[in-house]
Formats: C-alpha cells, sequence, structure tokens
C-alpha cells in the first residue's frame, strides 16, 4: 500500500491556508520571494495561471516528490487587471473601479509533483453596489487590504455590505478554487479523506 | 442628536451570529421556542419569509423599540422544500436529493422597530457535483449537520469539495443575506460605521 505524498502549499496567503486546512488537508507551506512578471501581450484572464506556473517551476526547484500547489489571484476590470494595491490612494482608485460594476476575479493555479504538472484557472463574477466614498474609505482605513489584488476581500466587511451577488466559486475569490483543486489532487495520490479530525459542526 | 437604537438578532444560530458581526454591527440576542409551522398552501419559496414573519411577531411581544432581525432559510429542490433531518439516514436522502444537481437556497428575514416591519427574501442557486455515498457518509459522520436545512453547511468540508457554482449570495447560502439587511437596517436608523473596531486585515 503506497503512502499519501506529502502536499505543499507554495504560499503565504493566511486566506489560502485556511481553505486549504478547512478543505482537511494536512500539508506544509513554502515562501519564496519570485518576480511576479508576465508578458504583455498574455490576455488579461490567462496571466494568474501562467503566473501560478512560474511559481510552481520556482518552488520545484527545492522540491523532489512532494506535490506542490502554487496559485495566483488576478481581479479584471474593464480588460483592465489590477494588482495589489500600494497605498490607499491607490486602493480607493481599484475600489471607485469596482463600485456599481461587476468584474472578474481569475484564480489560476498549478499542482505539480516532479512527474506531472497540472495548471488550469477558475473565473468567478463579482457585483459590487454603488460604494459611497465614506464606505470606501472607511474599508482601506479599518482594514488596509494592501495584501490582496483589487485592494478587498469579499469575506471582509466590504464584501459583506457591499457585493450584491457572485456567479461561480465563492472560495476562488477568497484565493483558491478548493472545488476545482480537490479534484485535480486526486490524480496526484491525494484526498482529503484520511486528514479530517472529528469537529463539532458549528 | 439621537443615539443608535438597540439591536437585537432573534436566532441562536452561530452562523447567524457570526455574519452579522462581521459586517460590523452590535447586537444582542435573544432566542424562543416557536412553532415552525406554515399553510400547505404557500408557495415553497415564499415559507422562509413567511417563518421570519412568525419569528418576528413572536419575539416582538417582548420588546419594545428595540430593532429586531429574524430569518428562516429553506432549501428547496424540484419544488419540494427541505428541512432540518432529524438523523443520519435522514441526511443521507437529503445530500442524495442535491447530488449532482442545483437547488435553491431562500433565506427570509424580517426587521421591526415596533412602528414598522419590512420583510424579505433572498435566493441563491447552489450547485453540487456528484457526491459518492462515501463523501455523504463521511461528511454526516464527521460534521453531523443536523441543525441545517438540507443538511449542509457551504462553509464546511462538504461546501468545498462539493459545490462546483452559486449564483446570487454567498452569506444568504450560510445564513443570513447580510447585503440586503445592511441595506434596509439604514432604514431604520442602524450603520455599522460607529461599530467596527480596528482591525488587522488576515
Amino acid at each position: 500500500m503506497n503512502s499519501t505524498p506529502l502536499l505543499i502549499l507554495g504560499s503565504n496567503s493566511p486566506r489560502r491556508k485556511e481553505i486549504l486546512k478547512e478543505a482537511g488537508y494536512h500539508f506544509s507551506t513554502m515562501t519564496l520571494d519570485i518576480d511576479e512578471n508576465y508578458p504583455d501581450s498574455l490576455p488579461k484572464k490567462s496571466i494568474a495561471q501562467f503566473l501560478s506556473e512560474v511559481k510552481n517551476k520556482a518552488y520545484r526547484q527545492s522540491l523532489v516528490d512532494e506535490v506542490l500547489i502554487t496559485a495566483d489571484t488576478t481581479v479584471i476590470v474593464n480588460d483592465q487587471s489590477l494588482e495589489k494595491a500600494r497605498n490607499s490612494k491607490e486602493a480607493v482608485a481599484m475600489l471607485e473601479k469596482l463600485s456599481d460594476s461587476f468584474h472578474e476575479v481569475v484564480t489560476g493555479y498549478c499542482i505539480s509533483n516532479g512527474q506531472k504538472t497540472r495548471s488550469n484557472f477558475v473565473k468567478t463574477t463579482v457585483h459590487f453596489k454603488k460604494l459611497s466614498r465614506r464606505e470606501i474609505d472607511h474599508y482601506i482605513e479599518v482594514y488596509q487590504p494592501f495584501d490582496k489584488a483589487g485592494a478587498y476581500g469579499i469575506q471582509e466587511w466590504i464584501g459583506m455590505i457591499g457585493i450584491s451577488k457572485i456567479e461561480g466559486s465563492y472560495f476562488n475569490v477568497v484565493g483558491l478554487p478548493i472545488f476545482e483543486i480537490s479534484e485535480d489532487l486526486k490524480k496526484f495520490g491525494i484526498d482529503p479523506y484520511r486528514s479530517i479530525k472529528r469537529k463539532k459542526s458549528s
């Protein structure tokens, strides 16, 4: 009987760690500083998958046969890709672009084990109400969303009072398309059953 | 200057409390045992709003001018309304109905302050993959989902590995349509700004 391969999440995002943990997986995390560059000619919706592959290759160099997951999330509005905001002014400008409109959140992911590699991307459409400047300023001041593409977290205050509906996967917007990843991980010999602990429903 | 009215959540659901808290509101909770009966002739999608009104009237009797929120969640599949499962056998039957199909989660809510009452319902469509019997048994054994309409929680393991997409509000499926409620609470003189504490983004 083969043992379950070791699983590694190549990400320092607390949200990605939380999702993978809640989905029942046991894993370690790795963090590297990687230049997140992509060709200008790349279609906007392909950026996240491209960067997840770049990250996967970089992390792979220090691994043997562990199963590695990397991911990247982009926010696309009016064919423009929003990165992380570097300061409050940029965050205000991003949230004003998202206000009273819809946008796409694309998370690309790449799974490898040294022998084979599988990459994919998942798209969710998110609709924001018209945000007031007071709501935007308040959110940025309290939540400091400078570690998030598009300068917001759907699981935070602004997601609760500002998002009217989504089409697609919620966890994809949080940062990890766990439904698709859990299906793909089976192809790498990993299922989440054995690692779940009995817990009280809440 | 008027003071903000007191807010009461008439529910013992830990999920509803958590959503209202994360959305920035300060509130107390009340719990009553209420017979959740409705007319057989009621359209399935109207049950949740009807029951939220029944609960609101019952709680209202012990209140004066506090703002009261009540809610009820139903799961509707093939024009059948799924209640809470009373045992594992019923939970298995419900999850087998939801498997490989889509269903609607309807949360009705009712807000009152002794002078006026506002009620509404919000609908989200949820798509499940084909769940294996092993996945269903495992989920029921570990999570004991007997306190949830339709016998599942979208925020739990089965929601992560089993739900391919939703259309509508995620928090509505968890149990409280917080976007619509936060808009309506403004009409009762309650906004969430003043009650938010500064917190570190995570």
